[in-house]
């Protein structure tokens, strides 16, 4: 799995900070999370391509995370995109979609779907489990979790010992569905290994330190969080329903994360040295996100 | 007058051209002509401040030419902005307030107010006059033009001898005002100088190369004129309503501007050395935007 900081500004973008936008590569799939003004720029710095991308989700509806996606969605229609795009997000992503519509005097030619997500929402397949919950900001703001689905061994010898013929069967037992031979039942988990271990991507969005996020984030692989404030302005921070450094490594270390990435980080300090090293005395496993700064979890 | 290209590149952007949107600073005033997305990032390049900005005209209602709205507009809010700002455009502007509207979850604390232009419109002040002209692209499409107001010299000694008192009559005759001294009539006429060589700008917008925009661009100082495609690339210019550098060039000779800037340049050319020679063998004192560059006028 691939991490790539399109953005990593706050609300007010700088020379070297754009709006917020992560990329996510990773089970034969590009998705977007947030997409702020630029972000079509920043794709081609990155050198990922906009076509590619299968899912964009939004963690909530302020003009810092969601402006770059009018234009995004009609540089993929000029270009004669034609596999389909799913947006996700919050309520209130009917009021983007008639935006976004109102800004495009031409149809959309690639099927585009647009679906709002509640607390506790969960996206699916074979490979990874997407799950919301709710956080804690000036507006209604889902924190998206990634975790791969790795299925357990299969014992080859052990199923065939148990007088499964090798064929079609195997996958059915891989897949968790049970079995019947002469008569005989056999359960998946008779012919497999333990589960393997299973990397989880815990994105904050927009929001105060809140004990949601604890949870929701227990035992992740890597905590995305934002980080607006040092910890002098922490009076800021609660009045705009943001977080400090202090406050994203301190949900670090409760929640268990292996490692902790600050971003969104105001643009106002000239220097972010102060803003790494508060959070590294809570949780030292800590960096802060650059503008099309690549990590491998 | 200074003119700054933030963007000069057609629909398709890439590394070094961002979508179109041209700076005129001059009266006083700092008016935007288009917005497209990255325009306030490309404001911070550069160096000027977004809350300078006075007036906005757009040249028609294509997402590379607008984008860049809705995110200027909410900086502008989220920096405290209290100065009015008019935006102008061709039919269709209240679809693109509505948009910028349902895309802002708050209200905007300074006055903001959308005018819809027509053809061969005006807006003027003492300085300046702009003006309109509808040109031929695939949407309602308004071409600009700037031009200053010089007022000819007051010949001073000439109104003393006319037993004009020295103080605020000067100012009646000199805006061009007839005054009356015991009895006598004074016309501005008498007391004021040669009209004063007054400059012209000319910005095309999209379009095909158009006998209206000859004539609107007459003896202009400068053109700034599309010039999306080669000249082998005559046919699609002609299908999608654009212009080649030599419809460009053609179009600054026959209208005798002095100077010839192309902008909206499309990304498919790896370098544009063709471009510009195909439009000085017609126009020689032709140059290519880039992004980034300034020009005294």
């Amino acid at each position: 799995m691939e991490i790539i900081f399109l953005g990593t500004s706050s609300a007010i973008h700088s020379y070297s900070r754009s709006h917020p936008a992560i990329i996510f590569k990773g089970f034969g799939e590009v998705m977007l999370f947030d997409c702020g003004e630029s972000t079509q720029k920043q794709l081609i710095f990155a050198k990922v391509s906009p076509m590619k991308i299968s899912k964009i989700f939004l963690t909530h509806y302020h003009g810092d995370h969601i402006l770059g996606l009018p234009g995004l969605l009609q540089s993929m229609n000029f270009r004669d995109r034609k596999t389909p795009l799913t947006i996700y997000g919050p309520k209130g992503l009917n009021r983007v979609k008639k935006a976004i519509k109102l800004l495009n005097l031409y149809d959309f030619n690639f099927p585009l779907e647009f679906i709002e997500l509640k607390n506790e929402d969960i996206i699916e397949n074979e490979k990874y489990i997407i799950k919301t919950k709710k956080v804690n900001h000036s507006v209604e703001t889902l924190a998206y979790s990634i975790e791969e689905k790795k299925k357990p061994k299969f014992l080859r010898d052990k199923a065939i010992e148990l007088g499964v013929p090798i064929g079609p069967l195997f996958g059915k037992l891989h897949r968790g569905e049970q079995i019947e031979i002469n008569g005989k039942i056999i359960k998946p988990s008779q012919v497999l290994g333990k589960p393997k271990k299973s990397k989880k991507i815990v994105y904050s969005g927009d929001t105060t330190p809140c004990e949601e996020m604890i949870n929701f984030a227990k035992n992740c692989d890597l905590l995305i969080h934002e980080s607006t404030y040092k910890k002098e302005d922490k009076n800021k921070a609660q009045k705009n329903f943001h977080s400090t450094a202090y406050d994203a490594a301190n949900i670090a270390k409760k929640s268990n994360a292996k490692k902790l990435i600050l971003t969104h980080i105001s643009t106002r300090y000239k220097d972010n040295k102060d803003l790494l090293k508060q959070a590294q005395t809570k949780f030292p496993n800590t960096i802060i996100a650059n503008d099309l700064m690549k990590i491998e979890v």
